[in-house]
């Protein structure tokens, strides 16, 4: 591949996750889906803090986990995302440039604009993370917020599905693709959710065909936008849609597919699934790290594997372990 | 003892702990004293925010913490301390309460008066946790703030020793101490840190003689307070001050003293020791549930010692895990 800044450019809302622990009777009695992420306005996110347990507060967003994760395993990760002049903004940004990921779109400041987003996360005893996010200032990245150079720039421009629900979001989202597209450089998808999937299935649909390069799923994702229940198919019309899919299916593993190859990666054992929260992310973190070192597949399948393995043993999705180092004790990578 | 509407009632700081992994090196570069508390002032609570690494946000404070634990055991606990009206207090407040904690001081919400307290921590490979707190509007706690009736009505008033910092919260402390000891009520007090302890040797002394009917320290700070060097001789000085002294010593365990009796409780073992903040506030928060409860002493200590090793298992200083389940799988509580 040709020089670049940057391995990766993740573009995605701009959030701050506050996770709390609880039963599964508290989803029942709040109405949740469990394992999924559902959009709620500011009286809901203030209802559901009321009866919420204690929680602790922790960077997130998919794609900045990811490009979190990207850093710490010593990768050039760089991020676009919006968050209000606030208190939550100046978190989000320290912890992502504390990170050591290029973060440079200005926070919202005006009178009258909305607070940075936050997700509230349940996290019940099995570890399962249902999440509740309020947008907030998220929606208010739109094309203007792009830095062409910054995707010109980067090997690997990558996506988050979330980045559908606002409607000026998606429309960066689909110009990001088409910039980066025309640069020759490799546009990466995550669906990020079954539910997200549903609302936007046509639009994923046509984009995949047209324009990713990579995509990333999880079983129930991928069998949400081919509309099937049998995981077999749902492999098959994703590798014909797209060049490189990677698809994981939890303490099964991952499953990693080309036109003519598929590729059987196992999930990373772990003492205890504490939260699941930031799987998939630190998931795609791991894998675009080694695709973007030229490594082989199934090197890029562990490492995202590793990452996934790191993320569920604490509460919160970003790494609280050094990537490379625990990578280097499990001689996948050089020290 | 007689009817009370509280076991415990904590007075203390009112913090939210800025949580971040760091080398030994970066406390070295930044002069910080390792293990130890040090007050910071805006500045250089923004010059350390700039260089730490990414962070989580946990609720904190010595006393409130306790608080967390006491109410986790199933205990019936209420706390004193000052959040301004900001961002940080409303978290505060919430985790407290959600916590099941009683807590109605009232936030300082004038023009101009200071922002809710943060500790910003640094926690080192070996799970050692350097604070450097930022006090804010914490030093706003005086006598006005203190709800006497709720003094009244709490079997034990636990106050923390870092409340002598501020000036009106040290005047707030020892007429806290005062009315509980009026009213019959047990006063309890945590030595909280060796440098604390150099800060107000005399005045500790003093109280402990005349009013303190529970001691908490570790090691170090029964060392200073003390001013030697031998742990024997320390522990025979404070328990002819004090009819009841408990002192921890990390993996070492704990001694429990009375004046006819030495009690070694052994530490509970852990898998990892990941993050020691608050290791020293969840034994308080076990001790004085089982003390609360008329439990032996032995028994006040191994609760202790349970809660302390849940809190060193995960980073930040409130429970993640109940600590009555915790207690009933030890069979140390019945179901």
């Amino acid at each position: 591949m040709p020089h670049t800044r940057y391995d990766v450019l993740g573009i995605g809302n701009a959030i701050v996750d506050v996770l709390a622990r609880c039963q599964d009777q508290f989803l029942t009695d709040n109405n949740l889906a469990k394992g999924h992420m559902r959009l709620i306005d500011t009286a809901e996110a203030d209802s559901l803090y009321e009866v919420m347990g204690p929680a602790i507060e922790v960077s997130g967003g998919s794609a900045a986990n990811s490009m979190a994760g990207l850093a710490s395993f010593g990768g050039n990760a760089a991020f676009i995302g919006k968050v209000a002049n606030d208190h939550l903004g100046d978190v989000f940004g320290h912890d992502l440039r504390a990170a050591g990921v290029t973060y440079q779109t200005e926070a919202a400041s005006k009178e009258g604009r909305q607070p940075t987003a936050r997700c509230m996360i349940l996290v019940t005893p099995d570890g399962e993370r249902t999440m509740n996010t309020f947008l907030g200032t998220s929606v208010e990245l739109g094309v203007g917020e792009l830095d062409q150079q910054m995707i010109k720039d980067a090997r690997i421009t990558y996506l988050e599905g979330y980045l559908f629900d606002p409607q000026e979001a998606k429309e960066a989202f689909v110009e990001a693709a088409r910039i980066a597209g025309e640069a020759g450089r490799k546009v990466a998808l995550s669906l990020s959710d079954g539910f997200c999937v549903d609302r936007h299935r046509a639009t994923f649909r046509a984009l995949i065909k047209s324009g990713i390069d990579i995509l990333f799923a999880n079983e129930d994702e991928i069998l949400s936008l081919y509309e099937t229940g049998d995981f077999d198919e749902a492999c098959n019309l994703a590798r014909a849609e797209c060049d490189l899919v990677a698809i994981t299916r939890g303490s099964v593993g991952s499953v990693i597919l080309t036109s003519d190859e598929r590729i059987l990666v196992p999930a990373e054992p772990v003492n205890e699934v504490v939260d699941t929260t930031g799987a998939g992310d630190l998931y795609a973190a791991g894998f675009l790290f080694g695709y973007a070192k030229e490594f082989e597949l199934a090197k890029c399948g562990q490492l995202a594997a590793l990452a996934a393995s790191e993320i569920i043993s604490h509460m919160g999705a970003r790494p609280e372990h050094n990537l490379r180092d625990l990578a280097v004790q499990k001689g996948l990578l050089e020290a």
